[in-house]
């Protein structure tokens, strides 16, 4: 057996014991009976440090050596190498106690917050949050000192490999200088246009379960090998060959909860077109959070919240509630799918303005971590960023710093995938639908085949064989360029 | 760290793991779409490995030798010990090598199980199933060297620790006899009682479920800590922390998907009652699957098919489905749940000829494996076994040596089990009805904690700090005897 072959051996388990430590957290969010949380904590740490110790093992740093002199390699075998190597420079960077410093970190500072926030108390989540800080800031270091880049820059490339700051500030300073005039601009065509007429409940869950089924099996979710459930927020999860997805249903409005599980449809068929050969090999992973965003906002906000898409779920729409009514047309669906208005929180907020809330968490973490900003000042320089960006003030910190769990659970560096997702999105939309005239009409009629089978060829199958920038130039003819998502904002808002 | 407190931490580690492994297959009998089955297994059969290896570890060799030099350890730390290396025994008995082809070869022979059954094919079975027990054989031979005893009596260890046929045979020979007249006695006796009246269906699932969960809960279930689902076989498993049952429900008749929940019931409070003081650790794992079966049947047969339970029971099965009448009388229901008549399905058998299936399969098993019985003629041997102690002749494979999955999945050496189990849970129930005078009226009201309380400490709490023989004749004043469990099917089946 080759370095490589025995290196193949090992990465297969370790992803094999991914994937059950990826259905003990699916099954924490959906299935598991509140009494159950420290032991299931207890069974994930344990087979986090199995999964750590298979990737810190001195034995495979000499077979990654060994491999990288072997010179038999395929195009595919050599990225797989490639993406090893990138997973043991993450690993090993960080030594053991560190590793499990910040989990205790994380999870002290998380529980802290979850009291914090409805209480609106940022005072009382300071000091853990401090010390979880602290230990992220030292795991970026040594990531930094490994992977040759800043510190913030080695948290990205967490979520996001080879992301860096130096290719996403024009980005996102473009789009924050581009919002800020054209925001206005929408409200007022906004205003011009006929009132959303509301859509009143109540909706009994079943009937909306139904329909999000019908629509998602449209979109390509295959029941077969996944599942659709409720947790507290929407997630999608699992395994290519068994993909988890979630949504949460409300009484009142069908309308959120229908949309996120076609948002997570996208997710789900990202997933699911994974190249099967590479299956449980790191070359055969998804690329990364942007991509993996952007399938999900392709599906969601490019193509379902579409004129087109939205005249064919209206009638289902009527049909699986029994209502009927100029409210229930394709026409004023769309208007409510597409209505934008400045708000404080992100999870809420509409498709443009959206990446100023994203923006502002990407300023305001990177100076965090720098120690620029110090934790003490961040409700107030939340608030400055929010006047700034979305000219609103923030009545208190629960709606303000304290909204979203990623800094608190210590998952820094990942807001910006956000964006560049949506940014992803529209650039590969717009590439799928000039290269197959058939993908358009098919929308309008509820068959996502066509498209499906563009992002499968351009973007499922192609697993992490190239790196986010080269897939989206090999697939659209150029690097992430916000024009194109400026030419669907406006194509969208302005017409 | 002494010896003793690395073991410690190591079994700590391989118990996290199988729980792991337990969700795993929990999720995949209740939840897993179709087409995940592949990637699950290869999910399970890699932690597998990952537990095996734990386990065979040269370095737990040393450590367990001096461990048993250490002379500070207390009862429950010795016996802790004792059960490490118990486990120890088991897992290095066999090799790598022999271990993987059982699996693999149980994996073959059920999947031709699952089409020759329906099809009523045994010949199809056959050449798989011959392949299995040669390796059944192989490994059953190796345990026997280890353990000290017979291939047989080392199948049994596996799930009966210290089960051996040299006691088991006076119990099952003297149960035999007494039954051949017995049940003859029991069908004459119900003849001449009022006919059972049929309970006219359909049963809502939903009013089934909340009904099951009303009475799984006046039992003791609690469901912060425990799930109840669906799955094609009634199973229990999970964590003491989190405990997950399932049941089926039929339409047509509740009365046996309830009766497994509550069956369930009584395994998930064992599991919820072991000593949590000693939890990961093999000491405070459940005692064996005689004591395990005697919980569900203690609950489920001694108790909830009681007069006194069914009186309760009465009216929330009639305010569940909205009926009433002679039928849903607690007289009636008690007739219809200690009806008795010899079948030919196991799972189908009434409490009084339930033995006889055990017995048969026992006996047949054993020759099997002695080679003294050729697999060719299992049919023939099971239809002359079902004639002589049922005085039933199959007309069929189907329903005869193909009815079980147990031998055509490797599981041999557990079918004793259950008749065992059947005898603890009226011997355990009897005394704990003398040591206990609130125990009987509080089942009469629905209240089963004065004999949760009485069962938590006399065997829940215990875990796997005696033998099996042991703890029952502490619980009881002797071991098992079968003079008990005659006395209460004569009271029950002739009063």
């Amino acid at each position: 057996m080759s370095a490589y072959q025995e290196l193949e051996r090992r990465f297969r388990r370790l992803s094999n014991l991914r994937d059950a430590l990826g259905l003990l957290r699916w099954d924490s969010s959906t299935m598991m009976p509140v009494g159950g949380a420290e032991a299931r904590a207890e069974q994930m740490a344990t087979l986090e440090v199995v999964c750590h110790e298979i990737l810190t093992d001195p034995g495979l740093a000499d077979l990654l050596a060994a491999a990288e002199q072997e010179t038999d390699l395929g195009r595919w075998q050599a990225a797989n190498l490639r993406e090893m190597r990138r997973q043991w420079r993450h690993a090993t960077a960080v030594g053991a106690d560190l590793v499990q410093a910040l989990t205790k970190a994380a999870a002290a500072s998380e529980m802290v917050w979850r009291q914090a926030r409805p209480a609106n108390d940022f005072q009382a989540v300071l000091a853990p949050f401090e010390k979880l800080l602290a230990l992220v800031r030292e795991s970026a270091e040594a990531k930094a000192d490994r992977l040759g880049c800043a510190p913030y820059d080695a948290l990205i490339d967490q979520w996001e490999p080879a992301g860096r700051t130096e290719t996403i500030d024009p980005l996102f300073d473009d789009l924050a200088a581009f919002l800020e005039d054209f925001i206005g601009q929408v409200v007022d065509h906004q205003a011009a246009r006929p009132a959303v007429l509301a859509l009143d409940g109540p909706f009994p869950i079943a009937a909306q379960r139904r329909l999000a089924e019908k629509l998602a099996t449209a979109v390509g979710f295959d029941f077969a090998h996944g599942r659709l459930d409720e947790s507290l927020h929407p997630f999608s999860s699992g395994v290519p060959e068994d993909v988890r997805i979630t949504t949460r249903y409300s009484k009142d409005d069908f309308t959120r909860g229908l949309m996120a599980v076609l948002h997570e449809t996208g997710h789900a068929l990202y997933d699911r077109g994974l190249p099967s050969g590479w299956r449980h090999q790191p070359v055969g992973e998804a690329r990364g959070m942007s991509l993996h965003e952007g399938q999900s906002l392709l599906i969601e906000m490019q193509a379902c919240r579409s004129p087109e898409f939205l005249a064919f779920a209206a009638p289902l729409m009527r049909e699986a509630f029994g209502r009927d009514g100029p409210a229930w047309q394709p026409d004023n669906l769309y208007r409510l799918y597409t209505r934008v208005e400045a708000g404080l929180i992100r999870v809420d907020a509409d498709e443009v303005t959206y990446p100023l809330h994203v923006i502002l968490r990407y300023r305001l973490e990177r100076a965090m971590l720098a120690g620029d900003l110090a934790l003490a000042d961040l409700p107030g320089a939340w608030n400055d960023g929010m006047r700034e960006l979305l000219g609103l003030a923030p009545p208190d910190d629960r709606d303000g710093c304290l909204q979203d769990i990623h800094w608190y659970e210590g998952a820094w560096g990942y807001f910006p995938t956000y964006t560049l997702g949506a940014m992803t999105a529209a650039q590969l939309f717009d590439a799928a639908r000039r290269a197959g005239p058939e993908i358009a009409p098919g929308i309008a009629r509820g068959d996502f085949r066509p498209l499906v089978h563009w992002l499968g060829e351009h973007v499922h199958a192609k697993g992490s064989l190239l790196s986010a920038d080269e897939l989206l130039t090999e697939a659209t003819g150029r690097p992430l360029d916000p024009a194109v998502y400026k030419a669907h904002l406006k194509a969208r808002y302005l017409a």
